[in-house]
């Protein structure tokens, strides 16, 4: 099913209701969607629409028009169902690739994505073995299935005796060369079925396998091409974050979310069309448009804060999340910076980590 | 009950489930605070949201933190209930000038704000009497009681003779000067417990009772003390809107709207804080910011269409309501434009007038 004029009256099944979910909903409103929800009651999205319940994942899929889902790790149930109903997209090719890691890197390779060395190991001894032997000592040992926000990976930089654990794990891994990249970051492309749009390059920070903050636009020519080459050979309809390392001349692809990104929270205080809008666009076969990005951005996630003083809002601008912050590597909200250099978009984060969290070596130390 | 901090979790119920009401929604999702809607399932709220049905409205009062309305014609029953509770915001002493036309004259002369001449009639055939012997047979007959949106509203322009079907009406009407304008203007303001502010005034072009477009920003320095002195007295909490007449150098109150307003919608797209979160601010005590807008603004309504091209969001950012559009002088969705003057502005909006209705006239005619 097609829209082609608004309002869109399609109803869009969301799987998953946190912050993304609730997310596209937001940005949804304005152009008509209706949506369907699956997710859990305490789900940041479940406090503001009727939800359906993990376990009613058919009905949900029966009454929706497409399918589509926030998070890649979301009900695969509803999934598959949704996707052998002609309904799911993107389809569910690029959730494959997400659900072993190992599929991921073996499906870049295989279209020629520029990449880091990896080797696959049947087991941790076997990683071990690799990482010694291949990569110097110098790698990341990632677990094929089931590591995702930096769970599941272990970064050994000469000190492979520290991971003598891994000898008796009996999973499959992911040995990845240890760039020493210049910095990490990522673009966010959306392909619908007439064509691809791409927003600005961003600088990421991540630690501890968390995004901290981002800002740019930083001009990296390659990305597009990148963005353009993975979406295409996927058939991909969507937005997607792609993750890239730089190192001097070099960009790597790092991982890829087929969904909506946290690197791409700025698309909502600084483009036209924001990434979330975009997806629905691509999806609802409604077609995409420019995003008409403006002016330098940038983002600080809020994590595991309960709340924050209301002025910051005039500082940048606020989005909460409304989910408890008791984990302190959870996110429960993002601030979006607009300024005319980098450098007055870092003063304003800087000064905003200062606030919410005392400095950035305080922030870190929690996660 | 009030707010300091972000996430602002109160929950505010909001009377009325109509575009009002869901643009006050999708703007307070950021923010994260929570509602309960009283409204009937085909409003175009009650599509993203549970309502309550029209005769729960003691239920949905006890449900929420604060209360507030959309529109000022909405549930009364529920609005002096939220009163009784001390719920209320703003409080209903707004509402009760609204109720009856020739309060909300007498109230506005009592402060001294800047008004049409005016006289009350006790019936039909008094108001009558007055155009024509006070206004000369030019005049506006206003029905006191139930006239909204160009309803209940005869134009005498020397032709008294016309409305000889008044004679016969028991009703109190208000009968006003016909104000030969220049042009209609309106200002938003948004009054909290700490501070006022002020959007920028803007244009109004109104056919038949319904706001058309309006563009801005106008200068008319005399808004913001109207504006000042209206909610001040009133010691209103919340956005108003505030229609006014401009002649020569003179600035006319034509009415208020002590809610969220048709004028003020561009601040959605041209404000960092629009109107409908100003009001949630103001009502929550969480603050009032600066809205900054910038540029220059335009806005079209679209009045009874089924559909528009998807195209058009590409020249200015469509707002559809989700609702269905068989009455030519249904408000189902609004356009708003930016630019860098006002012409660029005119010639925007003067581009998708052709559009979506062939020409002005067309559109006029069909009101």
């Amino acid at each position: 099913m097609k829209c082609s004029t608004l309002p869109c009256d399609l109803r869009i099944g969301i799987i998953g209701a946190g912050q993304l979910g609730l997310m596209l909903f937001q940005q949804g409103i304005r152009l008509g969607f209706k949506f369907n929800v699956l997710g859990k009651p305490e789900d940041p999205l479940c406090k503001y629409t009727a939800c359906y319940g993990e376990d009613e994942y058919e009905q949900f899929v029966d009454d929706s028009d497409i399918v589509t889902f926030e998070f890649e790790h979301a009900n695969g149930k509803a999934m598959e169902y949704a996707q052998s109903k002609g309904k799911l997209k993107p389809e569910i090719n690029s959730v494959n690739l997400k659900r072993e890691r190992e599929k991921e890197f073996l499906y870049l390779k295989s279209i020629g994505a520029p990449l880091p060395k990896f080797e696959i190991a049947r087991d941790g001894s076997e990683a071990i073995e690799i990482a010694k032997n291949q990569f110097n000592n110098n790698a990341v040992i990632k677990r094929s299935v089931g590591g995702y926000d930096g769970k599941g990976q272990y970064f050994v930089k000469n000190n492979i005796e520290n991971f003598n654990f891994l000898k008796e794990d009996k999973s499959r891994f992911v040995v990845v060369e240890y760039v020493d990249f210049d910095y990490e970051a990522s673009i966010i492309v959306s392909r619908g079925d007439d064509r691809t749009i791409y927003y600005p390059p961003s600088f990421n920070l991540n630690k501890k396998g968390i995004l901290v903050i981002n800002y740019g636009p930083l001009v990296i020519p390659e990305a597009k091409d990148i963005g353009y080459l993975i979406t295409k050979s996927l058939n991909y309809i969507g937005t997607m974050g792609i993750e890239l390392f730089v190192r001097g001349r070099e960009v790597l692809v790092n991982e890829i979310s087929p969904r909506v990104h946290n690197s791409g929270h700025y698309t909502l205080t600084s483009c036209k069309h924001s990434q979330f809008e975009s997806h629905l666009r691509a999806i609802s076969g409604l077609g995409l448009l420019e995003p008409e990005c403006n002016g330098y951005f940038g983002m600080l996630n809020l994590l595991g804060v309960q709340t924050i003083n209301s002025e910051l809002d005039k500082y940048g601008q606020v989005f909460m999340y409304s989910k408890p912050g008791t984990n302190p590597r959870r996110k429960v909200g993002h601030i979006n910076v607009t300024g005319d250099s980098i450098e007055s978009v870092k003063f304003k984060i800087n000064n905003l980590i200062n606030e919410v969290y005392g400095s950035l070596d305080d922030l870190i130390a929690k996660l």
